[in-house]
């Protein structure tokens, strides 16, 4: 899916967001406990009860892995049944040295070697350019490299100002005017890895937690989707997220997971999560009136 | 298995070889081609060949993620019949928000979750203490965390000095002496995330080919076991590593995966790793006599 693509659906939908679907077994109401499987009956009735109010699906990884190959197959049938009008996300959190990183490349992005397809994966920075660009290589694919995330921990490191950062930014050729002294680790993820992708496959991951960080991150990369976590459950206000994060594409994929997942815990968990998601997407649609640049 | 076990086992074998475990279904010889898991029967031949030299195995998961739902079928076979005197390292390089974490760590440390049970796992820094904190929580199980890593793209991140951490130093009560003005991304990750846990919990990833860094490693972590990665095809130097980084438990596992895996493309190949492992391991022994501190 290319990016005038997402931006038609989010158009269309009036929609930027993104089900992240957490799908934890041990949560699970009655209702589905007692099929076969249990995680991709869960899935199916989310998507199906979702699919109108929201432009992107992003299974976490984590919820499959945890339940060994059962839970692969339920991540491969889930796959598969999402709409191909929405995008898709690995939320995998790779990254390793260069060919490693392109075997996880092809475990997401080639049916012939795992039987997935996803649109895209999100990355961890740590380990560089080389960790990245395996992932950049697939054409028609995303990388969403994490930036500012919305946990706590992000103060520890990507919080932490970089002593000898502004010489490369003018090396670079940026606009000086824009230099930066000391700049945020983030700020130098976002900066040093647009030397490595475009717009068109490069997104990033910054948390709604971390709101008055968007201006900063704007200037900084104004062209790129932002993948935005952290509203909902975590607490990040999706108003100041689309005020200060929303760019002429709409710019913006905001996911929410938990509290469309289990909006009830009941077997009407469907109507449920469609419900919430149908409230979000109202919203969203307000949202883009106000703040979508013409 | 503790830091004591494994040093015991060290002494015993008089080797500090990791062997690791990135088994590409693309390049097993003919011998195991045929059979229904060529990647477990080769890995099997190999465990074999070289478990009297090795102290410690590694699968890589993107090799095993990168063939679905039967690469983790495998993985959990593999991890069965290494033999319980060998540490088990999941290098998978994991790190999310702290309820995501909580379910990777469960992916590989409970064998009721996804049949499994390594006794570490890789563990990227990048998103901080609470993405760290869910695998230390795991009694009798240990981190890995990634510090300096081996490949060329470790310059992007991990090789920035921080501006604000001298003062971060101080605050947390550690020796003025050996304060380091404007340190390393990396030096910071070792310095901080030693407030997370113990030299008997976690670990650290530092690329042989960063062996001139070693030095500062040791004085900003003398009591950690380090994995250490790129020796051999990667091109780190074996006794440099040794040299600069042994302490009194040793404390290195040193990691070779496609020397040793792919010694020979014959259906000799597990006489060519057995014979490539037992070199590595006289090697070894010859540098526990030399640089082992009495």
């Amino acid at each position: 899916m290319t990016r005038s693509d997402l931006f038609a659906q989010i158009q269309a939908k009036q929609s930027y967001l993104c089900v992240g679907l957490d799908t934890d077994l041990r949560k699970l109401p009655a209702a589905v406990q007692g099929r076969t499987d249990p995680v991709f009956e869960f899935n199916r009735r989310i998507i199906e009860a979702t699919h109108r109010y929201a432009v992107a699906y992003k299974p976490n990884l984590a919820f499959y892995e945890a339940l060994g190959p059962r839970g692969w197959v339920s991540l491969q049938k889930t796959l598969e049944i999402i709409p191909d009008d929405c995008f898709t996300i690995a939320d995998a959190k790779r990254g390793d040295i260069g060919n490693t990183s392109g075997l996880y490349a092809r475990a997401f992005f080639e049916p012939e070697a795992a039987g997935l397809n996803f649109d895209s994966v999100t990355v961890a920075p740590y380990m560089g350019r080389d960790s990245v660009t395996p992932f950049l290589d697939f054409v028609g694919k995303w990388v969403i490299l994490l930036a500012l995330t919305s946990n706590p921990g992000s103060a520890d490191f990507q919080g932490l100002r970089i002593a000898d950062y502004e010489l490369r930014i003018e090396n670079q050729e940026l606009n000086p005017q824009s230099a930066i002294r000391n700049p945020h680790l983030f700020e130098a993820v976002l900066t040093t890895s647009q030397t490595w992708g475009t717009p068109d496959q490069l997104m990033y991951v910054v948390g709604a937690t971390q709101a008055e960080a968007l201006t900063r991150v704007r200037e900084l990369a104004p062209e790129h989707f932002l993948l935005v976590p952290g509203v909902g459950a975590q607490g990040g206000s999706l108003e100041e997220v689309s005020k200060f994060g929303m760019n002429r594409y709409c710019g913006l994929l905001v996911n929410a997971s938990r509290s469309i997942l289990y909006a009830s815990s009941g077997d009407d968990f469907a109507e449920a999560a469609g419900a919430e998601a149908r409230r979000m997407q109202t919203e969203m649609a307000g949202y883009l009136a106000r703040y979508l640049p013409t």
